[in-house]
């Protein structure tokens, strides 16, 4: 049976243009969280293959998205090789003994040996594609190598990637070490992901923004397009879609052989068309606190309509959905998008 | 007596392109620090005229910039409407009772009522003048209305702006009435800094890439715009600079009665000029943890050079310089720009 959403990230034409949301499997759902307070915490959720699964497709079944996305986080990679992550309450994600030196990264568990621990993902997306409906999609992701490396290195979340940058600007060798490294692994998570079922890969670069745009290739593109080109020769009927928050300035400079562009909400689309809607297939990117209202929802959804005309394009928002959206905004946003690309 | 700084402002030619560095009063210098302990805590140095002008002088003396910046803080504006500012250490600015409703904004101080408690800038304001050389400029300063708001509304930082955001979608009238009042504050504010004795004025808006391109005019820039042509109607001799930070895809659809459009490090100076060049005085745009190394520094400041052959163009980084950035490597940025303007 063909996936619509597939279909629509190959740039074929599908009957109306399908929808999902960053973040939709989140803490603006009720059930999402029971599940969670089930867990114990976010990390135990991550870990357990039957409550991750159910976490995955309560959006599929609650608000009616034409994708599901595995539910994981993007740390469990680090965590892996050997970097020990914990989740301090409100403080988000940290590792005590962050990258300082090459023996540090020397240290780190590399490759497919890395990938091999993350049985629990392989695990989770195995009971995923059992349950979730034929005509749905199931994404996989990852986080690109930059945004994985700016927590390996500044230890936790950070507003001046101070730590990072002194290395980008004064030992790029040792940035490039951490990022290659890291690359190996994503290649094999990616690949392992592919084998276990996934339908469709996306790359996250959710700190693509903190790299100024002369530099970002070097830092973060790169990585991004050897992982993508290492999976497409590997396995040219999965997609791969790419999202890069918050880099207007490098569009004209993208390449790479992927299929879907992310479009984030501070690039306007019309923007981002002009640049690559005919290289790419493009994704979003409604501005995600046009949520909190359902009439400037619905005008977000119909320009976008208006630009996009239903072709190459897949609705999203340009980041995450809020953890204080109202459920039925979400659903709205669903409904719209399906309503105004089938007429 | 000529200054360098102001001629350059109004895109006349000068001798060599001047330079100076958002937050060049800071904490990367030990002598700011040594004041700063003296003052007890940062908000009393905003408030004791004889030290604020102190810290004010530092780097025009110890790296050698074209122009000082009043020492001071957005907040006070907000503090002196009646919000009771308070600073928490380690954690940043902090209004324990944000706005929420009409009632909120109304009981405050607006207009030139609020302007006139903020009499310890303007006797700053004297003292530098009495004491900076003269060939040297002085810039005064305000956050644009948004950015104040955002704090006024949050009540401290944010990550998401959410609820600022909230409102802006779903009770639009209510941020409105808020960005008018604090509009009005900020005119006659600006106008008590230009009759205290400031040579150019700077607009920081320094949130300015929280709102979605399409809404950028609406909620921000056109206070901004405002608030600049009150000024120049009065004091055309003035310059003003504008800066909103991150904000390139909204270039296209810049307008308004100013001299100088500050360009921020995400935002490539080629494009910013092929943009606005021919409208407005360039400032900008080194990445500021370029200079945590020497020679990435002179390759940033050679780059802009050659993009901006030393006309209407006035050289800074792209954002403020952090705490930690060595002062000889401070004092390198600025000699490599008349280096490199001079010859």
């Amino acid at each position: 049976m063909s996936k619509i959403f597939v279909d629509a990230c190959f740039g074929k034409e599908t009957p109306y243009t399908p929808v999902w949301m960053m973040r939709q499997a989140g803490r603006y759902l009720p059930e999402y969280m029971e599940v969670r307070s089930q867990a114990g915490n976010f990390l135990n959720l991550c870990h357990n293959p039957k409550l991750a699964c159910e976490v995955t497709l309560q959006p599929v079944n609650i608000i009616g998205v034409d994708a599901a996305i595995l539910f994981s986080d993007i740390l469990v990679i680090p965590d892996e090789m050997g970097m020990d992550l914990e989740f301090v309450a409100g403080e988000g994600p940290k590792f005590n003994d962050p990258i300082k030196t090459e023996t540090d990264i020397d240290r780190l568990i590399g490759g497919e040996e890395a990938a091999n621990k993350l049985t629990y993902v392989y695990d989770t997306i195995k009971l995923i594609k059992k349950e979730l409906a034929e005509d749905k999609a199931l994404i996989g992701f990852t986080g690109a190598p930059w945004t994985l490396a700016t927590y390996m290195i500044e230890g936790e979340g950070t507003k001046t990637y101070n730590i990072c940058k002194k290395m980008m600007y004064s030992n790029p060798e040792l940035l490039h070490k951490i990022l290659a490294k890291v690359t190996e692994v994503v290649k094999f998570y990616m690949q392992k992901q592919i084998e276990a079922g996934i339908d469709v890969v996306q790359i996250f670069d959710s700190w693509a923004a903190a790299i100024e745009p002369s530099k970002y290739d070097e830092f973060s593109w790169k990585y991004m397009v050897e992982i993508a080109e290492y999976l497409k020769e590997k396995f040219p009927h999965i997609p791969i879609i790419m999202f890069p928050k918050g880099v207007p300035a490098f569009l004209d400079k993208v390449y790479g052989n992927f299929d879907v562009f992310g479009v984030d909400w501070s690039t306007p689309m019309a923007f981002a068309k002009e640049k690559l809607g005919d290289k790419y297939v493009l994704q979003g990117n409604m501005e995600p606190c046009r949520l909190y209202s359902k009439e400037e929802t619905t005008k977000c959804v119909e320009a976008l309509q208006g630009i996009m005309q239903g072709k190459r394009h897949i609705f999203n928002l340009g980041h995450g959905i809020l953890p204080d959206v109202p459920v039925e905004n979400a659903k709205h946003f669903i409904n719209e998008c399906h309503r105004v690309s089938k007429t």
